[in-house]
This record gives C-alpha cells, sequence and structure tokens, in this order.
C-alpha cells in the first residue's frame, strides 16, 4: 500500500539548504596555496552557489547530466562547486591531481569533462595536456593573480565569472537517483574507472557519518579537511558538514606537518580525517616539536591504507589523541566500516583493545558485508576465515561508468572489493590484504598488512612494505623495504627477524629486508606496491 | 544523468537485517504486566520476527498492504509485531489504547484492521465494542495465561501462533515508498485521523534521531522507551535502536514513577524517552525518595508538550539529569526539531540557557520549518513574530489516511501544525500556543503555554493549565487551573499574581485560578483543554 508522505528528494541540494537555514553562521576557513587565511560563512557560501549556479547555466552554457571538472586543492570555491555544479542537476567531476598526465589525459576525455576549474598552482599540469583534451570547452581560473598568463585556451577567472552573476537563483527539483558527483579510481590495476555517485547515496553517506558510531561530528565540531577534495570527494565532508553544522577547515595545498599542526592549533580543530601517512607525519613532527598547548583535537578518522598500531598507541599516550580506523574504496563513497570499542571490550587488556582499533571494524547501517571463501562459500564470522570482502549499500556502486564490465560485481548483486579480509564475532572486519598483495609461501598465506603493521611497531622503522617476491624453496616469499627514522642507528636484518618472532610464526617473518629513503607512494598517498615491484624486478631493491 | 549506484531501498527489513546483523547480542530487556523480566537478544527477535512472518502470511492470510492493528503495551512481542508485519509488506497500525471506545470503534473500522493483536490486561477494552468491529478475523493475544478467558471471537495465542512455524523466511523486497505503519492522530479536534508511514520515512526519522545534535545514541546507550509504542510507533526508537545499537528496555504496564525508577537503576539506563507529565512524576517521587546511587540516566528527550523550565533546573541541580526538549506530531512522525545549547551559548547565564533549552529547538537535517503570519507573509526569525508553524520533509504527511481534505497543507506543499510558533534568529523554534488555546484580551495575544510553564516553576504547583474563559470588558481572559504539591499549604490567588509578576505584563496575568486534585489529560497525556473548557462551561470549576 502506498504510503502518504511528502516526496522530498535527498540531493545536494537539500543538504545546502539546511546548511544555510539552520547553521548559516558557521564557518568554512581555507588556508589558501598562498598561505593566506580566508574566511566565510555558510551563508556566503550559500550566495556564491547561487551565482555560479546562474554563471554555469547562463553563461557556460552547462545543462543538465554534463560532467564538470575540478583541478585543485581543498578550499572554499571547491566547496561552491560541489553545491553549484550538482545544483543545477550537473556533476561535480574532481579530477587527482596526482596522477601521471597520460592518466589525467585519459580520465578527462573519458568523463568528457566541459568545463575544467583549475587551481592556478596546478595550471602547469593541465598546460602540458591541453591539446589532447577534447571535450573541454572553458578552463576557470581558481585563486589566480589578475596578471595570471597560461597557454590554456578560454580561460576565465573564477572571481570575473561569479561578479556579473545575480545572487537570485531557483534551483531545480532534482531526481535524487541522478548522478551529482564522479570520481576515478586511482587505477594502481589497468585503467583509472569512473564511479558516478547519486543525490541520494552522497546524502545518506553523508548522515550515517555523523552517527556516533560512526564520526559523531556535531555543531560543537570543527572539522580539519586534510583528504583532498579530488579522493572520493574529501569522503563527503564537504557534505556532512553542512548537516552536522561544524565549521569546515581546508589546507588547500598547505599539507605539510608543520603547515597541519598549526591548522590545528590556529582553528582549535576537534576532528579530522587523512590517510596514516599524513598522520605519521604528524605525529612524528610533533614528536620532535611538541605544541605549547594540547590540541583541542580529539579524534583523526583515518582510511585508504591500515592505521599502524604503534601510531593510534603513540598519539594516545604522548597527546591523548584518539585514532579512528576506518575503511572504503572510491567504490563505496567511500566510507563503509569504521573501529570503535564497544562497552564488551572494556574487560580487555590495552593490547587486546588495540588489536581491535585497528581492525577496519563495523558496518555502517546502510551497508552489509561478507566474506567469500575461495570455495565460493560464505565465511563464518570466526576472525579467522579470510575470504574476500563483499560490500552491498545505499552508496554502493553497481557499475562503472561506461563498461558493461560485470567482473567486479557477483551474480546476487555484491560488489567484490577484492580485500582479503575476516570478520569476527562482534562483527569487526579486518583486512588482511589486497588479494594481489597476499604472499603465499609454501602453501600458507601471509598478510603484508600485518608484517607492515608489526614493522612500524619498531621505534626506529617509520615505514614499511612487504612485497611477495619469487622463492625457489617456497615459491613466494615475503620482502621488506624499511624506511627508518635514525639512519644513522643500525638496525639489522637479524635484530627485525627477533622482533617479529613474538607476533609471527617463523615461515612468516620476512629474511629479507631493503633499506630506502622512501617508500614510493600512490596518487592518494597509500604504498605503491606496484611500483615496489618494479623496482624489484629492475634489480633496484638491494 | 542516471547515477551508477545500488539499488538499495530504505526499509524496516533493512534496519532489521542491520541490528541482527552487527548487534545481535545487544538486548531487549521487558518489565512484562504481571511485573515479570523478560530478556533476550537483537538476534532471538530477529528469528521470531521471521515466525511471525510465516504465521502472518500462512496460518492467518495477511497480504502485502493489509493493515494489520496492534493493542499493546511496549513489550518485545509489539517489537517483533513492529518488524514482521511490515517485513511482509503489510502495514502495522498501533491502536491507542487510551481512547474512548466510540473512538477505538471508529478507527478500526476506518483503518480496516483484519487481525488485532491485544494484551490480555487489555483484552476487556475490546471486548466491549468487538460486536461492532466489521474487519477483524483474529484476535491473537499477549502475554495471555494458558487458560485466559474472553468473549472475543476467533481467538489465538501468540506463542501458540509462533511455536508451529518456522524460523525459515524469505524476506520480499519492498518498495521504500510503501506504507510500513500507520497511526491516528489523538483526535482533539474532530474524528482521529490516519496517517501512513512509510518504510523510508520511517528508516530517514530513525537514522537522523540518533545523531549528536538529535538524540545522540550509541551502541553504549541502553534507552528506556517509556513513550508507548501506539503513540507515533515510540517516536520511532524500536527501530533506531537497532541501527544505533542500543539495548531497549521495555515497561509495557508498568508506568508508576517508582516502578520506572527501578527500571533506570537496575537496568543501568541511560537515555530515555517519554511526556513531560511522566518526567514531573518522576523527578517528584525521586525528591522525596532519592535513589541511593546516582543513576546512569544521562539524558531524558521530552516532546508531547511543552518541557518547564523549572523541571530541567530541577532534574539538573538535584540529580545532575539533562532533559532535552523535542517537537513533533503524529504528522511529522514525529521528532521534527530538539534543542540543544551550541557554542554560541556558552556565554549565556544559567537562566537565558534554560530559555533556549525550554524552546522547541531547531530542525533536524530531512525536514524543513517555517512560520506564517496571518498576513500569508513569511515571518522573519526574529524570536518574535508569531505565526503558524508549517513544516516539510522526507517524515511528513502528504494526505491523511482515506481523505481528500487538504485544509492541513499550504499550496506550495507545505503541512499546517496548527501551532502558533516563532523562530530565532539561531534557528530556535518556540511553541507559543495551539492556535486555538492563544488567548486573546483586549486585542492582544496571551501565551497558554508560557503561563503554564511559570505557574509550575512554582513550588508549591505540579501541574497547571490554562484556558481562555469569556471576559465582559476584555472579550477574553485566562483562567488557571492548578494542582498543588501539597493541598494543605494555601497558595493563593494574590501569591500566584504576585508570582508572575516577574514574568508578565498585568494584562497577561490570570486573576481567576481554580484548584483541581488532577488536570483532565488526553489519551496521550497531555493537558485535555477541550476537557477543561466543558468543565468550565458546566460550571465544574470553581
Amino acid at each position: 500500500m502506498e504510503s502518504l508522505m511528502m516526496n522530498y528528494p535527498l540531493t545536494t541540494t537539500t543538504i545546502l539548504e539546511y546548511g544555510n537555514s539552520v547553521y548559516h553562521y558557521k564557518k568554512i576557513i581555507t588556508y589558501l596555496p598562498d598561505g593566506e587565511r580566508h574566511e566565510y560563512f555558510f551563508s556566503d557560501m550559500y550566495k556564491r552557489c547561487k551565482k555560479l549556479a546562474n554563471a554555469l547555466t547562463q553563461k557556460l552554457g552547462i545543462k543538465s547530466g554534463d560532467i564538470v571538472g575540478t583541478f585543485a586543492w581543498n578550499h572554499y570555491a571547491h566547496v561552491e562547486l560541489y553545491y553549484g555544479i550538482s545544483g543545477i542537476g550537473a556533476v561535480c567531476h574532481p579530477i587527482n591531481i596526482r596522477l601521471s598526465s597520460s592518466q589525467t589525459e585519459y580520465i578527462v576525455n573519458n568523463s568528457e569533462d566541459r568545463v575544467i576549474f583549475v587551481d592556478a598552482t596546478l595550471v602547469p599540469l593541465l598546460e602540458k595536456i591541453a591539446p589532447l583534451l577534447e571535450t573541454v570547452e572553458y578552463y576557470v581560473l581558481l585563486n589566480a593573480p589578475k596578471d595570471f598568463k597560461t597557454t590554456l585556451q578560454n580561460t576565465i577567472q573564477y572571481e570575473d565569472l561569479l561578479a556579473e552573476q545575480s545572487e537570485e537563483y531557483q534551483w531545480p527539483i532534482l531526481n535524487e537517483n541522478d548522478a551529482c558527483g564522479m570520481c576515478y579510481t586511482s587505477g594502481t590495476t589497468g585503467l583509472p574507472k569512473g564511479v558516478l555517485y547519486s543525490h541520494r547515496s552522497t546524502y545518506l553517506h553523508a548522515t550515517n557519518i555523523i552517527t556516533p558510531n560512526a564520526g559523531n561530528f556535531s555543531n560543537e565540531d570543527t572539522l580539519l579537511l586534510i583528504v583532498p577534495q579530488f579522493h572520493v570527494m574529501a569522503w563527503g565532508f564537504p557534505y556532512l558538514c553542512l548537516l552536522s553544522g561544524s565549521n569546515m577547515v581546508l589546507p588547500s595545498s598547505n599539507l605539510q606537518p608543520e603547515a597541519l599542526i598549526n591548522m590545528l592549533q590556529a582553528e582549535k580543530v576537534t576532528k579530522a580525517n587523512g590517510v596514516p601517512t599524513i598522520w605519521l607525519g604528524i605525529y612524528h613532527t610533533m614528536k620532535e616539536n611538541p605544541p605549547k598547548e594540547k590540541l583541542a583535537l580529539k579524534e583523526y578518522l583515518v582510511g585508504g591504507s591500515a592505521l599502524p598500531k604503534s601510531l593510534i598507541e603513540g598519539f594516545e599516550k604522548d597527546f591523548g589523541i584518539k585514532g579512528v580506523q576506518a575503511w572504503g574504496m572510491t567504490e563505496t563513497s567511500p566510507l563503509g566500516t569504521v573501529s570503535r570499542l564497544q562497552l564488551q571490550h572494556n574487560h580487555l587488556s590495552n593490547n587486546e583493545k588495540l588489536d581491535i582499533r585497528a581492525k577496519q571494524g563495523f558496518a555502517f547501517p546502510g551497508v552489509e558485508i561478507r566474506i567469500m571463501t575461495d570455495e565460493g562459500t560464505l565465511a563464518p564470522s570466526d576472525g579467522n576465515t579470510m575470504g574476500e570482502l563483499q560490500i552491498k549499500g545505499a552508496w554502493v556502486i553497481n557499475s562503472y561508468f561506461k563498461t558493461n564490465n560485470l567482473d567486479s560485481f557477483t551474480a546476487d548483486g555484491w560488489f567484490k572489493t577484492g580485500d582479503v579480509s575476516t570478520i569476527d564475532p562482534d562483527g569487526y572486519m579486518e583486512i588482511k590484504d589486497r588479494t594481489k598483495d597476499l604472499i603465499k609461501s609454501g602453501g600458507e598465506w601471509i598478510s603484508s598488512v600485518a608484517l607492515e603493521s608489526a614493522l612500524m611497531a619498531h621505534p626506529n622503522i617509520r615505514e614499511a612494505a612487504v612485497i611477495a617476491v619469487p622463492d625457489q624453496k617456497w615459491v613466494e616469499k615475503p620482502l621488506a623495504s624499511i624506511v627508518l627514522v635514525n639512519k644513522e642507528k643500525n638496525t639489522t636484518a637479524a635484530e627485525l627477524i627477533a622482533f617479529l618472532d613474538r607476533e609471527f610464526v617463523k615461515y612468516q617473518i620476512p629474511k629479507d629486508y631493503v633499506y630506502l629513503d622512501e617508500i614510493p607512494k600512490t596518487s592518494v598517498g597509500k604504498f605503491d606496491k606496484k611500483e615496489i615491484r618494479i623496482l624489484f624486478s629492475e634489480g633496484k631493491l638491494k
């Protein structure tokens, strides 16, 4: 029987209108690429979104369903683009600025971006490939000085574009299942693949991340968005801040640990997001140069890679700041699980608690997860049985853009993540590895993630990445690439083997260690194991 | 452009599956009508819901779209009915047990309930009208002794019904816009009107109530559901507990202050809901007989009527327990606003803070509110301009059941609440009165709610209800009916007029006071001003 409730679409415009209505006095603070601090209210952003909507439709000829690219850092204009572009029914497509030229070219042509909004400091990256971009009609320059020079054709300054426009604009009523945003996977295997988020998925994802069991964000919070807006829509934070009434702090290109610590202090940031690499950097910098006053920061939400136990422990012991592990993918909007302790863990030892907090955690309402074994059976939730993590839910894709490739989906409609995981009796999922990173040695599986996490707990190791390399006897064996904190201090293979001996059985422990100045990283800051394997195959890892 | 996200309907079954998957070990604790304590896990409830689904479809012949009534207290079987009935695509219709026989008869016939699940202790109420109920085929008896006798025809014991059934049941895939639940307005004016909630509205309402700015419920909470399940689905709490992983405590008919205080203590309840009358009773009982240990209760969420400032203050000062005012209606699922302080209020005095907390508060994401003046213009958010409160959103009705009456809706699609309100610059809405309860004296408006709240702050007044009565000079004047805490202690009209003089101007202060043993209340515990007016017109208020 049909209900008698209002039809009230869940759209990014619903979010924008709510933020402007209830939290118009909340702030968006940007540290611009030139270091200048910019601050304005949600209500200012709202008015400029309407100007932008007029500019997009009247000046640039953008229509509902068109895809509009951004090539930009995290800043207030980029937030305006999120709401302005999707508000007129077009699709906001933040392009990852850290990809190779050929990947960027592929993505822009594949998505058919009609306009690209580009930060002045990033213009050189687009100038190199602009002649190859087939669909781009305009480049709109963000944060550019008046006399900015570029070889890009058809450029407009963003402020000039807005200056001409009226603040009056009537948002169209949108279908919540239409696309509002687009991101490409980082393409660690094969070509990047496009993902089209809907208004509805974006709204539901944001609403759920606010809840206490997840991010726990309220109108008493000030959030620092370290995760780039070009990386899975900054995990939905530009949306959820308007729903929760949290102030937003945006670092643009000021991502050095010192700069971020300065923002945490100056803006009294209470919560932040970021990949482990960022938090490792912040931690080590704070250790070397402890802040004079205790930070207001209560929690940092981490995803993208496993949060090392040693980092969780160190941050909490040294600075009273809690690391919260989350998990997600471009294909899942991204957040799907979070690891927070519950009442039944109260009696556990500190170390047992850390083990749980270092897991990827339990599913949010709105998504479901399961583990399928190699034999195609559902794995029991015993915390031991490994298999492929599969997920379905309200913010999970059912297809990639412009492909009919169904390899990533099961016959019964679940998305295959490619992660090898377990789920424990309390529902906590733990990623053991990417399917392709798992090491099979003498017929036994070895988790590279577990080894890396353990190695990074060593006081003289900053980063560790473990890959499988061929072995005559065991078929594969683990090889650890490590970055030392203090290179003067010798940390031998023998010492590390002894160090790992407490946690791992003999066959799992790497015998081979190579010392690097830095672990190669992907465009989103994860250890780039593809690159490490290439270095190894070229004989460059010794 | 169509997005590429999964179709994942938001249904009560989605909630049930989530609760069972992630929080299977959480508890539902019932204090049954006979005083016995019953406890089981979400996973037990889940299995019994599947048995119930089999019984409904196979034994009772219930089909998708059928309406199934309940006439019951808050207990675990009633929770099973919520999920089991809506899970098969039928509509769960909790009938208010506190209505008159003729209203109950009207509601059952109007909704066309095919089956009624009825608590043994409530059977006498239905026996009286059973011959008049045209559509009811079966009565299923809840919490009835084996040898229970009744004149009702076609009765089955609930446990017998489930005992025969399998725990295997495949939930159908439902349309989220279909009805899952039904409630009737309490009918203080005219006949009760049916409201049909959708799966989607129920899901979105529950999700939003969990967020920190609203109810702030997590898996560390144990919730006491004092609001009856027959009163706007217990404010959605049986749903949200499964999403937030909160234990549920259900009092059934044990609603005496002493019984509730006992549950708060024994079950370490952290949060609870209820109308002000309930909390007034608990407060006065705790004052007379303070609990030996501090309660685990942190907050109580209040709606249905205005929470008197004096109660907020007393509970917090005496017991460290925070009262949180919320507002809603049957037509709005019910919760639409909540009043919590924000950072900008930090500098205010205690009394100013209380003034804000006693307001009905700001809108949740998913609903929008506005005030329309008598002249049909949008009232400014100045905290002063009064007008009718209007609301729209994802859990607001667009029509009543079986009526084409559009009087309650504006041409541009907002629901007209019938409440006279203001909205302040921070977005906090305050109900000044029901349109029909507002007093117009000498051409000036007087808020009965404000007078009641002020009177109830008097140390010797337990309850106060103010109505308009005819006056030769001023057309209308206020008349206050009051219930004293200590009847031995004389509290004169002169004393009360002096008491109100600090807060009100002379023409607003009632000159006439009548002393009652109890204020007449509606079926949902609100002051029944219709009844008070009848008493007055019959000359019974002296």
